[in-house]
């Protein structure tokens, strides 16, 4: 049980982290914005993440009991290296990146949520229902598209991108976070190496679908 | 009376452009945030500047009844240029920035809106009366300078510049925006030259205060 705990510390602290990080870097890149309307609505999503931050430190410090800064700090290298290597280049490559980051992860903790027991699943599902600001990401990707087609490739390349280095950082925490990959995978588990699989199969196939529906080709 | 709602558009055209901007400059400057608890901090200070900024957009489209994007374009190119050339060097200067630039807008639109027809007055008051989220900055640079007496020659040095570009940015707004000189210092206008003078230098006062709250030498 001391490892379960650990697992949803981990969970919650990457999550958290997860949330604080791509407020800040919307935020950022919120300036590259042609109109003041299309900045105000990449803030917008920003600031839905810093609600969603605020509500997982509270649930931490008063749920859970734990030092919030503690549960986040095995998460702020790999977090903040993938914000990195992930630099958007222009205001398009941004939006792409706001949407793709932010479905993957909401469908990554939904998936996982299920796992949990009944309080931390409610934090995660509440914290993740109130996304859907992203909306407007593929009504300007689409209209960006229909004007200059070929762009439609290196969007796509640079959703792969994205998609890639997300995957990498997993990896490098999978590595180091024992408990977590032994509450998804291991051997007193939920799921055995069949329903990791499956799950990150189902998470591919829902990541394809939204880039089918930016219009990109693939 | 045209004259009259034309400054009003151009007063909170200018405070909601200010806002958005305070949000999307803090969020990145808490990148250099030397914690995680720290650059919660600051991102609570950006995402309350959202919260203002939304407020008096739905302010202008239902109450004034303005395209809020028409009413901030005049102020766009200033109030970007003003950060362009006040972009914070470390985490220091990015908490003195929030803070002085913070209560400097805050004190000015205080101040004009005694001049304001009541609902506008309103408005404004509201907006402004959610701040106080800085008060964090007063300690952190106090201890900082604790630590590292000679930092506050070169802290207070970065704070007169601020002011000082804040009030050549100011000049250029006056030199464009008649109707708004007029609202505040014109022959129809409440004020004569000696209360305009008089505001200012409360203004400057308000502002000394705080740099000595800040432990910088002034």
């Amino acid at each position: 049980m001391a490892d379960r705990r650990e697992a949803v510390i981990d969970l919650l602290g990457a999550l958290a982290y997860g949330e604080l990080t791509a407020f800040e870097r919307m935020a950022t890149d919120s300036r590259m914005a042609p109109t003041v309307t299309d900045k105000a609505e990449l803030a917008r999503m920003a600031a839905a993440e810093f609600a969603h931050y605020e509500a997982l430190v509270r649930h931490l410090k008063e749920r859970v009991g734990v030092d919030p800064e503690v549960a986040m700090a095995p998460f702020v290298e790999v977090i903040d290296r993938f914000h990195d290597v992930t630099q958007p280049n222009d205001w398009l490559e941004g939006l792409i990146k706001a949407y793709v980051g932010d479905s993957l992860a909401a469908d990554f903790y939904r998936e996982v949520a299920a796992l949990l027991d009944d309080e931390t699943s409610a934090i995660v599902v509440e914290v993740l229902s109130d996304t859907g600001h992203a909306e407007f990401v593929v009504e300007r990707v689409r209209a960006a598209i229909a004007l200059d087609p070929p762009l439609a490739g290196r969007l796509a390349l640079w959703a792969r991108r994205l998609v890639g280095e997300a995957l990498s950082q997993a990896q490098h925490v999978a590595a180091q976070r024992d408990a977590l990959v032994d509450l998804l995978a291991g051997s007193t588990g939920p799921m055995g190496l069949a329903e990791v699989m499956g799950m990150f199969n189902r998470l591919t196939d829902r990541h394809s679908e939204r880039i089918a529906a930016l219009g990109l080709s693939g």
